[in-house]
C-alpha cells in the first residue's frame, strides 16, 4: 500500500504542504507558500477603495497557489512518486467563508462581482459582523434557544451566520447571486475534487449545526432578522464525518501538481481541531493546547456536557465517536509581543534578543515574587467569560517592578487563565488528564510551559513537530484513502515524538495556590460582578468624544 | 529698613540659600550646595558596616556646609551688604530628627558615639520604624485616642515618636546619652542662634502635639511601650509660632558667613508647609500642591474639621491663625520615572527626550481615549486611604495600548487621585478655591497641570519660581526681624509672578466625569472593600517563599 499522505495547512498568511511517512510518522518534506495578497484589510486587489474598519478578506487565488506550488515542491523535496501518496487532507483557518456559484466558482472571481467587497472570502478575523452576533445572541437568549448552551451561551461574530447575515443585510445582490456560502476548507476540497462535500466540524462549531438537532430553526432567524428565511439555503444540510473521502483529485489538477487522479481527498478540517490528532492525541481527557497568537484548547469526552463559557461542544467535531470541546484564550503571543516589542523594546537585553533575556530573567523569579497579577484580557476573554468587551489588568505594580516582573506576570496570567478553564471543565464533570501543547509559543517560551505545568499541577508534553495541523490533515487523508481503519489507528501509527516534557514542581504548585486565589477573586470581581467598569472603559475608548480645545495655557 | 531676607532650604540631597528682595519679591541670588555625604542608606561615613534595610541617615556637617558656603556665595552673588539683610529663615525636610546633647551637639559628632548608627540623624524617609508605627496605631485605635483623628486615623512611620521609640528599643545607651531628640529644622536654628526654640509646625504635624491637647498621654505610651515613659522627655513642651524670632546669629558664625550678628533668625519651618507662603498663598481655601517625587497638598481653613485619610490638621501649622491641613500622594515623579526610565526606555522618542515625546503624544489624546485607568498606588496610598500596603493597578489594557496611553493614564491617575483628595475635603465641609502648583514636576509636565485643571474643574497657577520653599523661609525670617507686621503682609508684598496658568476646559472636564466615575469605583473596590487582594499580593512578594527547584525539563 502507498506509504505517504499529504496534509495541506492553510493559515492566515501562508499555506504549508507536508508529506507524512505513514509508517514512521516522519515529516519527509515541508513546503511553505506565502499568500501573495496576504490579509486584505485595507483595500481589494487592484482598487484603491478603502475597506471599512474590522474587515479582513482573503483572495482564493492565494489558496490555489499553495496547492499548485506547494504540493509539487513538497513532493519533489520528499523524492516520493505519485503512487506512494495514499491520500490528501486539508485544514484551514475557520470560520473563513465565501460566496460561491453553483459550479464552485468563488463569486469574487466571476466577472461583474470582482469589485464588490462582499463577494470576497471573509477571513476568520473579519469582525464587522459583531452587531449581527449581538442581535442573534440577544434573540436566542430571549427565546431560550437550546442550541445556545452548546456554545457556552454565546455565538461569536466570527462565525457562519453572523457573516452570512452581514452579507444579506449589506449587499443583497451578492447574497442573491451566491448559490452557496461555504467554509474555505470545504471550498478547497470542492476545488480539489470537483465535489461539494461539507464537513461536520465547521458545521458544528461555526454554523450551530448538530447531528440530532440540525440547524437553529427558521423561526429563530425570522425573529431576529425577518425575511432572512431558511438558514440552510446557502449552507445545505448534508455534512460529512471527518475522514470521509470527499472524492479523488480532479484529473487535470492531479496532473498539474504531480499526483495521481486516484488520490483520495478527505473532507475539510480546521487548523485548531485537527491539531489534536496531529499531536498524536486520540484519548479522551488529554488537554490539547494550540498556543500561538491565541490559545485554542481542546478536549474530548464520551459524554455531552453543557457548560458555561466554552466556545463549543460538537459530537464527532474533533474525533469521530467523541464529543469535542473547544475553549480558548484570546491574547497570548500577541500580548507578549505587545509588551516586548511595543512597550519595553529598549530594555537592555544583554546577550541575545529581548525575549530570551526576559525569559531568562523571569525564570529566576519565585512564585509570588513579582507581586503582580495580570488578567490576560488584552483582547477580551473567550473562556470562561465569553466577553469581548473586557480588557487587560495588571495589579500589584510598585516602584521596584521591573520588565522581567511584568513579563512573568503576563505568562502567569496566561497560565492562570488556563487553570481557570481547566477548573471550569473539571467543576462540570469532565475528567482531564495531562496537557499536550503545540504551536509557536509552546516552542518559544519554555517558561510559559513550565508555568502551565506548575499552576495546573499537570505534566505538559510538547510534541516534536512544527507542522502539527498539517500532520493531522494528512492523517485524515490517509483514513479517507483506506490506509487505516480509522483515525485512532492512524494516530497510534504515526504519533510524533516528544520534544520537551515539563513536570510540575510540587513546591511551585503549592506556592502558586495563594497567588491563583487572588487571580480568581480579581477575575470574578472585574470579570463578572463589576464587569461594568471594564466595559465602560472600553466604551469610552471606542466612543471617545470629539477633540477638546487645545490645552489653554497663558502666562501673565 | 533692610530690604532683603535670606531663606535656606535644606532638601534631601542639597541645600539652597536664596537672597530675597522684600520690596520687589525678586530672588536676587541663589546658591546651591550639594551634601557631600548625601543620603546614608548603605553605611556610616568612614565605616564599612552595612546599615539595615529601610534605613536612611544624614550627616549634620552637610547641613552646616550649606550655611557656611551657601550664604556667603549667595550674598556675594547678590551684591548686597550685611546691613541690607533683615532676617533669615530656614526650612527643612521633615520628620528628619536627631539625638543631641544639652549643649546642642549632635550625638554623632561626639567622641565615642560616631560609630553608633542610632546616634545619627534619621532622614524623613528612614522607614525602619514601621513596626513601631503599627503598634502605636493599633493601641491608639484600641484606646479610642482622640489625637488619632487629627491625623486621618493613622500615624506615619516617618514621624517623631516611631523614630524615637525605635531608638529607645534598639539602642538604649544612645537614647539615654541624648538630652534631646530634635527636628533638624529646630537643630539648625539652634546652631545658628545658640537657642533651642522648637517650632509648632513639626510639633503638630510630626509629634502629635496640639495647642489645647498637648502631647498624647503618658498612659497611651505606657500601654503601647511599657517603660517608655514621658513623651516630652526628649521633646519638651514649649513650641513657638512660625515667624517667631528664635534669636540672632551667633557672632562668630555671623562673622564667618558675612552677616551681621543682629540678623534675626526665625524658628524653623518645613519645606512642604512653607511652600504655601512661598508661593504667595495666604488665603484659606487655595489648594497648594507641591509636586515632586510625591505630592504634598496643603490647604488652610479657619475651622478645625476632623476628616478621614488626611496626613494631619494642625492649628497655626502652616499660617498663624488658621488650621493647616496636609494631604498627599506618595508616588508621582518617581512613578513617572519608573515608566519612562525603567519600563519603556527604548520607545522611539523622535526628536528630544522621551519625557518630551510622551508629553507631546499623550497631550494629543482625548479624555477616555486611552481606555485605561491607573490607580497610582506604586508606593501605597497616603490620602485618603492611608494604606502603605496598596499597590498600583492599570486596568483597560489592550493590544492597541501604546506607551503614550500608559503615560497619559499615569498622569490621569495622579490627577484623579488629587480630585479624590479634593472631593474628600469638600465632602467634609472645607471650601476649596483654585489650585497653586509648584515643585519640579509642575515645571516638567504641563500636561499633568492641564489634567489636574480639567479633572478638578479648577484653575491651576504655577508660580514663576524654582525656589518656592526658600522664599517662604525668607519671608518668615523677615517677619521675625519685624520687617513685616505678619506673614500675610510679607506674602502680599512679595508674591511671585505666575509662570503659567492652566484653565480647565469645560468639555474635557465633562468628558472626564465618566472616566473618574470608573476610577472611583475601582478605588473603592480595590482600595477598600477588596483591599485584601492587593495586601495579599504585597505580602506574597515580600514573603516570597524559598526558591523552588529549577524547572524540570526532559526530552525523550
Amino acid at each position: 500500500m502507498p506509504a505517504y499522505a499529504i496534509g495541506i495547512d492553510f493559515g492566515t498568511e501562508s499555506g504549508r504542504a507536508v508529506v507524512l511517512d505513514l509508517e514512521s510518522g516522519a515529516e519527509v518534506a515541508v513546503s511553505e507558500v506565502p499568500y501573495p495578497s496576504g490579509v486584505l484589510d485595507r483595500q481589494l486587489p487592484g482598487t484603491s477603495e478603502e475597506l471599512p474598519p474590522d474587515w479582513a478578506l482573503q483572495d482564493p487565488d492565494d489558496w490555489v497557489a499553495v496547492v499548485e506550488r506547494g504540493v509539487p515542491e513538497a513532493l519533489s523535496a520528499a523524492g516520493v512518486s505519485r503512487q506512494d501518496i495514499a491520500g490528501l487532507g486539508v485544514d484551514f483557518t475557520s470560520c473563513t467563508v465565501l460566496p460561491v456559484r453553483g459550479d464552485g466558482a468563488p463569486l469574487c472571481t466571476v466577472a461583474g462581482w470582482q469589485l464588490r467587497p462582499h463577494a470576497w472570502p471573509k477571513l476568520w478575523k473579519h469582525h464587522a459582523a459583531q452587531p449581527v452576533a449581538d442581535r442573534l445572541n440577544e434573540v436566542a437568549a430571549e427565546r431560550g434557544e437550546d442550541f445556545l448552551s452548546r456554545y457556552g451561551g454565546k455565538l461569536s461574530s466570527e462565525w457562519y451566520f453572523p457573516k452570512l447575515i452581514e452579507l444579506w443585510l449589506e449587499d443583497r445582490e451578492v447574497y442573491d447571486a451566491a448559490d452557496g456560502f461555504i467554509e474555505a476548507t470545504d471550498w478547497i476540497v470542492w476545488h480539489l475534487t470537483g465535489y461539494e462535500r461539507r464537513n461536520i466540524c465547521t458545521a458544528g462549531y461555526k454554523a450551530c449545526w448538530a447531528e440530532r438537532e440540525g440547524l437553529p430553526s427558521i423561526e429563530f432567524f425570522e425573529a431576529a432578522y425577518p425575511g432572512f428565511a431558511d438558514p440552510a439555503a446557502k449552507l445545505g444540510t448534508d455534512f460529512f464525518t471527518l475522514g470521509t473521502k470527499a472524492g479523488t483529485l480532479r484529473p487535470e489538477l492531479a496532473q498539474r501538481i504531480g499526483l495521481s487522479d486516484a488520490t483520495a481527498v478527505a473532507v475539510g478540517n480546521v487548523d485548531s481541531f485537527v491539531s489534536a490528532p496531529g499531536a498524536g492525541v486520540e484519548e479522551p481527557g488529554t488537554f490539547v493546547m494550540v498556543i500561538g497568537t491565541s490559545i485554542c484548547a481542546l478536549v474530548t469526552d464520551p459524554r455531552e456536557i453543557r457548560l458555561p463559557g466554552i466556545t463549543g461542544v460538537v459530537k464527532d467535531g474533533i474525533l469521530p465517536g467523541l464529543y469535542g470541546y473547544e475553549a480558548g484564550q484570546v491574547a497570548v503571543g500577541d500580548m507578549l509581543a505587545w509588551f516586548v516589542d511595543e512597550i519595553a523594546p529598549g530594555v537592555a537585553a544583554g546577550d541575545g534578543d529581548l525575549y530570551e533575556a526576559l525569559e531568562r530573567e523571569a525564570a529566576a523569579l519565585r512564585p509570588g515574587e513579582t507581586g503582580l497579577v495580570a488578567l490576560d484580557w488584552w483582547n477580551g476573554n473567550r473562556t470562561i467569560l465569553a466577553d469581548a468587551d473586557l480588557t487587560g489588568v495588571i495589579a500589584g505594580l510598585s516602584l521596584s517592578t521591573a520588565p522581567r516582573d511584568v513579563y512573568r506576570a503576563l505568562l502567569e496570567g496566561i497560565a492562570f487563565g488556563n487553570r481557570r478553564i481547566m477548573d471550569n471543565f473539571a467543576e462540570h464533570g469532565l475528567e482531564l488528564g495531562d496537557i499536550v501543547a503545540c504551536g509557536g509559543v509552546a516552542e518559544k517560551s519554555p517558561l510559559l510551559m513550565q508555568l502551565i505545568a506548575d499552576t495546573s499541577g499537570r505534566e505538559v508534553r510538547v510534541p516534536d513537530s512544527a507542522q502539527i495541523p498539517a500532520r493531522g490533515a494528512a492523517l485524515f487523508g490517509a483514513v479517507a484513502a483506506g490506509r487505516f481503519a480509522d483515525i485512532a489507528e492512524a494516530i497510534s501509527a504515526t504519533r510524533p515524538g516528544t520534544a520537551r516534557r515539563y513536570v510540575p514542581d510540587p513546591g511551585a504548585n503549592a506556592a502558586y495556590d495563594p497567588v491563583y486565589a487572588i487571580y480568581r477573586e480579581l477575575y470574578e470581581t472585574l470579570g463578572r460582578s463589576r464587569a461594568d467598569l471594564l466595559h465602560e472603559l472600553k466604551r469610552l475608548r471606542v466612543m471617545a468624544p470629539a477633540p477638546v480645545a487645545a490645552a489653554s495655557v497663558t502666562a501673565d
